[in-house]
């Protein structure tokens, strides 16, 4: 069995989502989401994010990380706050030496609904058919809940085709 | 007496340079260049990155932060690039409860050379004659020195006026 932490980063909001994997059986464990505090500094905002996670990694332990690779195309300062929020979000599962994996958000889509280009809802209509029990308690903690579905169907041989037929 | 770290982030290269600040008088330190592996995985390349300056900020124990504010716009790609190495690096500071300060390219060159668009030659040229001791071991290392020395230009009432009228 293994656990699997799926991360949708961004400096102000970022989701979380705990998948366990048996076999090709999925189980939900948790999910939510961490803010930062738009008034504070960036450097106490990074802060912010990276202790968050820390405590969500020393609460639920996950044995590997994975990471939603967006990237926004308009604006320049946009995409360094980002990489800033992302950068701290990923260091905090290396601290503590877990295997942290990227996924394009095209992949994680197909990963989950099949098509690079599903809409939203498809996407959360997924999640809750994988994981019954979800409470997807934000739309980023949503999509951080298909990421760590993404990374359960590409980490080992198992297929999600196979999740897909037990679901 | 302020210690001052100054940064110039890059996820392959980032500068690092050390002073202190007495009254109007500037001391050089330290400066160097930490790097990251180019064939590790992205996690592992931030975590080297955030504690190679964690080791650093250890050995100088310095009392503030500023890093450069850098971003590149024509590329998506680098510019999340540079903000991941950026996000870690402004994180190892506020780990240690450091303020940390941030200075645009031009804010940077104005402090020390006065001018907004100054060559790489001309800042390092006033470096030098600002901190006569300085190594500048690297370009990277020579830019966060000069990032130290505008932070030490901001931070209190002191102007880099009376700097230069003392060099």
């Amino acid at each position: 069995m293994v656990r699997i932490i799926g991360i949708d980063p961004g400096l102000r909001n970022t989701g979380w989502g705990v998948i366990s994997q048996e076999g090709s059986r999925l189980t939900y464990i948790a999910d939510g989401a961490i803010h930062s505090d738009g008034d504070a500094s960036l450097a106490e905002r990074l802060l912010q994010l990276h202790s968050q996670l820390a405590d969500i990694l020393r609460e639920f332990d996950p044995d590997e990380a994975a990471v939603e690779e967006t990237f926004v195309n308009t604006d320049a300062r946009a995409t360094l706050k980002l990489g800033q929020a992302r950068g701290v979000l990923m260091l905090a599962p290396a601290m503590l030496k877990l295997p942290v994996a990227e996924y394009a958000p095209n992949t994680v889509k197909k990963a989950v609904v099949g098509a690079g280009h599903a809409e939203k809802d498809q996407v959360k209509h997924m999640v809750k058919l994988l994981l019954p029990k979800a409470r997807m308690r934000t739309a980023d903690s949503t999509d951080a809940l298909a990421v760590a579905i993404c990374h359960a169907h590409y980490r080992g041989s198992q297929r999600l085709a196979d999740v897909l037929a037990r679901s």
